[in-house]
């Protein structure tokens, strides 16, 4: 029974319909007058230093207004973790030197795109080359060129994490092993490429349209790129076609590219990456080797841990220094350990970037540990579910790595999930080729540490009440996709008391809505709702001790519901729009506004954490090694669901990326160059391959989130793969430790046992 | 010496550079994907009864997507003047009958302009004709058919005012005179037409992209007219190419057709009148025949005027229904009388829709009034300046009407105007065929009478303080190319000490930007201004308390100036920005937020008069007729100036207007049909036929402006047609009483005297 008025319903998706009809504005649907074609061109050379450029023929070509190098910059670096001053390296135009193939060195402004092809085939650079370093491991070698020199052996970061002594805790297992993990080099893949369109006023305000998941970080960090105050950068957030972390590491290339064009015309500027460019350029998920050595106890209970996480951090450092030192806190979650110790480097080569992705680093540690958790699992002769629950945290843990969990409903998840997929029966009589497997994850909503020294993790919004009693809402919280813009107006008319249709939504725009530092870290939810809801429970405190005041009654007693204010005592009521007509005009129509924020009380880690378990039941053609992943039942607390049919669509869209990652997603580099940089050669699931996806809702609200709520659809992409290679070992009897398992790994690879 | 700091500059206007680089998004640039176009189609009866509308055949033009007709909407009427119920009677898309040829009749979206055209050519009507009516006194005559049905005697609005005993006054003349003016139909010639894109939202909700100067009052229009609540229809303003009235009528045809369209069709749709559509369908100045009979004592004193004054108003009432009252009003400014009475009658005809154009009646009536003064004067062998300085209002006078005149500076701008004109030795020495004259006029900012019952005639506005220092001026004033944009960004940045780039504007968005009823009366100035420096005020006020706590010294000794908080007596001095971060660090990073608000004190009238003398100086080709206006000097007491650049460019644009209204402009009529609606036949003055302007200002601050404002360049359209045709007489030795004074009229018309 939903004890909720708004929340909790699955209420359509505010954005749909205009998404359904195609009239829903992206930045590429967007057209200015005058407005020139801008096009990047990106570095052939993985690793070189730019001795001259010569752009006078590139200028000559007919229709070209503006060709830009890194010379027309200020040179200065930029990146998300603004309070790390060494990982501000991202040179969004490359100035000296470049390190990967993804790296822009030139852009054009031009009539067509035509003229602009022309001229980028047309500048001419010098080049000294410099070794190449593609792997960690030759990128750490002694002597090995440095690829930022502030950096010695190329060491992006290191991370060494000990709770807890180890050694006696292997020294009292009942049984240790040591597996090696390998995950491969995934893409994002927004259907939506990064896109931006930038404009520019005398004297110095720039205007940005552009799909990102931070416009609040795009305007800091375009303000430092070109050297103005922040006040003169305003970013315009039209709708997003999908971010995943691939547009979250504030301003890219494009970006600075089209507002320095747009400065040196006049004219707007917009800039379209090219699927080849999205895939090279942007950002990747950190391929990682993953070593474990574990060790449990004869009832299986997780007593030691040692893991050692190297990371190919590609050319610069984008969220990577973060994201070193998330895998090793990550690691740690969802389960109990009697101690662990974790060594993590990230590492620096001439590949593409690698940043944040749907989960952060947890998707790759937690299938290797949720893989060998199986392995020790039937070491010891335990059930995979049993094992779970064993070491399953419970409400109020803290996580040996430092996590205050408030709730959480693994058990409950692992419980139904086993009930929904009929985990016992399957396990036992499955026939050959066919297996069932599972995985758990957890993950947390929104980073409470300080991107910025300047600025806390918050969230801000405005509601402002009309005369006629509509209310608007204002927040910079950034909807790339995933219904944040849906769940907000629920949560501001749940905490009003209005109806869902009472409430319009204004979109991000830095020069309208207040601050959110934007969609990463699954945020949103819980940082920008409870913002939210803090703005309206003051909207509602002004109306209701107005009218208290006006009926001579105690506003204690008061309520707004369904669009009604009552005083049950007093017999009284009235609308909400007569209330605020009202109160408007006893305060000479002062628009009645009220403002909210959200500053996380544990400024170290984060406000809530979310769990998940999913089964999946694959098929494997023994022929071809073809897998089928027939189904997957999924079970997630993300405590209080705002929009049920919401979570439910998150749940789907992380099922599909997992089943990616374990399977078939890998971006093929040699010597720096990505081979399969398009949709035909790179594979994401089409939809004839989704398995039918079965949710169950587990786990109850959630103190510290709005109404109980925590992040959904991101920690669910994490438990995916484990049980896909978990359900190929019954299937196939072979252990998988590297991602993604091709055909041909299932044909020739793995580990018999 | 100016002591303001931002206030008083002449600050270059915030769209100047978008303007000027051709970057400026005005309606008409605006494209989305999928947008249709739209076109409406005016009926050629000037009065009938629309039968049957077979609209089979135009469905069947290929690519057209909707055709609407009146049988499409609720029926309903509308108008800006809400609270007079009587006046909606404006039918943006005719159901049952037809008043003019500017009546649409149907409206069709199409893929291209082609089908929408060949798809109006194959609706079908049937007719039943109504005599037409169309001159006022044919409308009234007993018997002729009734064009509203329940407006009997086709009578729109009949005034009749008394102030004094004006016998008795005639009685104790020394001098009385009874002459008969006529002015034109005039029309706005905005240099963008009304261009309005709709889309609609499922499951109802519309966004309107219109060029208007009530976004609000649109707004609440089409939710009268579609039948759904205010709050959703979104109305955004993109830049407007001019209104001078004409976009004040609140919804237009195209609006109400562009929404049904949208609606219909799932698409955008965008409309854009023809200049043909912009001069017929539109509105325009209401032609007058005015009929006054004027006593003076010897002394020159204006001792008693009867007033009869018969107005065209086409056939709708537009705000009309003001127009025959205020006309009544604005002819007792800006002069003092001993009696007055006056009565106006406003009649519909099938002819163009009458409504407010700059000035609002106040160029007709004053016209008739100052060339009378200089007859008069003539008559008793006073100078014209003379006349004037004897019955010129002065500082804190009530006008005979009621007008509440806190300040008025006329006295000091005759003595400006004459002296720069070098009125006396012009007037003595100017050789046959030139001439000198002078007109004078008042008009008030602001009207303060509630347009709709339930809504003041109020302003707001909304102050948002960023992280960093930067400011953000949220205000639904229209800026439609007078500038209020720049001024209420000066008053904000002058209220609260800080330089005119800290502060961006956010234009009207009724889903943004807090309520202003808009930009008519010449209230954006004083209405707007006062919200925008309450808001600012608040923010100041807070900052202030709040670092006076911090440093513990007394807020009263603490200011803020040039971005510098300060306290003089404590020694000590921070900035705005400093200030304004720990503000919000106190606050959990709540944003800082005020908002203001002005509802004006006089609820009947307004809130101050501006005044202002013109001289023109005029050269006639005694052969051809032809009139060069040489110069003209203009004088005006707009109190203290915010933007004195701005003011002169709204002063010279109105001598532009004022020429074009006495020399040439005409829309000419033959049976409801105009027959110059272009710009080649509709002689607006050119480029090279503009004179001289020279400026001077005159007037001190006025206790109820923001800083002491006024308004600006709306009442001195009124001088320069009295001051020109006053010139004539001097040079030609005719007397003018009839409007337009064409070549043909110089040659041939006139009173010898």
């Amino acid at each position: 029974m939903n004890k909720y008025n708004v929340l909790g319903h699955s209420i359509p998706r505010l954005d749909s319909p205009a998404k359904a009809r195609g009239t829903a504005m992206y930045t590429g649907d967007l057209e200015f007058p005058g407005m020139l074609c801008g096009k990047i061109l990106t570095s052939w050379m993985p690793h070189a230093r730019i001795l001259h450029v010569d752009t006078a023929e590139a200028r000559r070509v007919p229709g070209v207004k503006a060709v830009i190098t890194g010379r027309d910059t200020l040179g200065r670096g930029c990146g998300p973790m603004r309070a790390r001053e060494k990982s501000l390296d991202f040179i969004p135009l490359a100035k000296d030197k470049v390190r990967f193939t993804g790296d822009v060195i030139a852009a054009v402004a031009a009539r067509d795109e035509d003229a602009a092809d022309e001229a980028l085939g047309r500048i001419k650079f010098e080049w000294e080359e410099i070794q190449p370093l593609f792997t960690p491991e030759e990128a750490m070698k002694p002597g090995a060129p440095l690829i930022h020199e502030q950096m010695p052996g190329n060491i992006s970061r290191k991370i060494v994490l000990t709770y807890g002594d180890v050694a006696e805790g292997f020294r009292r297992s009942h049984r240790i092993r040591e597996d090696t993990f390998t995950t491969s080099s995934v893409s994002h893949v927004p259907l939506e490429p990064h896109i931006c369109i930038a404009a520019f006023e005398s004297p110095g305000s720039y205007t940005l349209w552009t799909g990102t998941q931070v416009p609040y970080l795009v305007k800091s960090d375009l303000a430092l790129l070109l050297g103005v105050a922040e006040s003169q950068v305003r970013v315009i957030l039209p709708f997003v076609g999908g971010g995943f972390g691939s547009k979250s590491d504030g301003a890219f290339s494009l970006d600075l590219c089209a507002a320095l064009l747009a400065r040196e015309t006049g004219h707007p500027v917009k800039i379209v990456y090219s699927r080849e460019d999205e895939f090279i350029t942007t950002r990747r998920r950190h391929p990682m080797k993953i070593h474990l050595k574990t060790g449990v106890n004869r009832q299986g209970d997780i007593i030691a841990r040692q893991a050692g996480v190297l990371m190919d951090g590609g050319a610069y450092s984008g969220w990577g220094q973060a994201s070193v030192y998330l895998a090793g806190l990550f690691l740690c979650l969802p389960y109990r350990y009697g101690a662990y110790h974790y060594e993590g480097v990230r590492a620096f080569t001439n590949n593409p970037v690698s940043s944040a992705m749907r989960g952060h680093t947890a998707p790759q540690v937690q299938f290797a540990s949720d893989v060998q958790l199986d392995m020790l699992a039937e070491d010891i002769g335990m059930d995979p579910l049993e094992i779970r629950m064993r070491n399953a945290l419970e409400n109020g843990e803290v996580t040996i790595a430092g996590f205050k969990v408030p709730t959480c409903g693994l058990k409950e998840c692992l419980k139904a999930v086993a009930d929904k997929s009929d985990w016992y029966a399957r396990r036992a009589n499955l026939p050959g080729g066919k297996g069932i497997g599972m995985g758990c994850a957890g993950f947390p909503s929104g980073h409470g540490a300080r991107l910025r020294p300047d600025i806390p993790a918050y969230a801000t919004a405005i509601i402002r009440v009309n005369e006629d009693g509509g209310l608007h809402l204002l927040c910079g919280a950034a909807d790339t996709g995933q219904g944040s813009d849906t769940i907000l107006v629920q949560i501001a008319a749940e905490e009003l008391g209005v109806a869902f249709e009472d409430i319009r939504y204004v979109r991000a725009d830095t020069d309208i809505t207040p601050a959110d530092l934007g969609s990463y870290s699954s945020r949103e939810t819980v940082f920008a709702g409870n913002a939210v809801k803090n703005a309206a429970g003051q909207v509602k405190e002004k109306l209701l001790s107005f009218i208290a005041a006006q009926w001579q009654v105690d506003r204690d007693g008061m309520q707004i519901q369904g669009g009604q204010i009552s005083c049950l005592e007093a017999d009284k009521s009235m609308s909400f729009k007569q209330a605020a007509r009202l109160y408007q005009e006893a305060h000479h129509f002062t628009p009645l506004v009220a403002e909210g924020s959200y500053d996380p009380p544990d400024k170290v880690y984060y406000a809530n954490y979310s769990f998940g378990v999913q089964v999946a039941e694959v098929e494997v053609n023994q022929d071809t090694g073809q897998v089928k992943v027939v189904k997957v039942v999924s079970s997630h607390d993300c405590g209080q669901m705002v929009n049920p049919m919401s979570v439910e669509g998150q749940l789907e869209g992380s099922v599909h990326m997992g089943i990616g990652f374990a399977l078939s997603e890998n971006m093929v580099l040699h010597q720096g160059q990505v081979l399969n940089p398009s949709l035909a050669d790179y594979a994401i699931l089409l939809p004839a391959d989704m398995p039918a996806v079965e949710c169950v809702h587990g786990g109850a609200g959630d103190p510290e989130g709005p109404f109980g709520a925590k992040e959904s659809g991101e920690g669910t992409v994490g438990p995916t793969a484990p049980a896909i290679v978990n359900a190929l070992y019954q299937a196939t009897k072979k252990r998988f430790r590297d991602l993604p398992v091709t055909p041909a790994q299932v044909l020739k690879g793995g580990e018999k046992k």
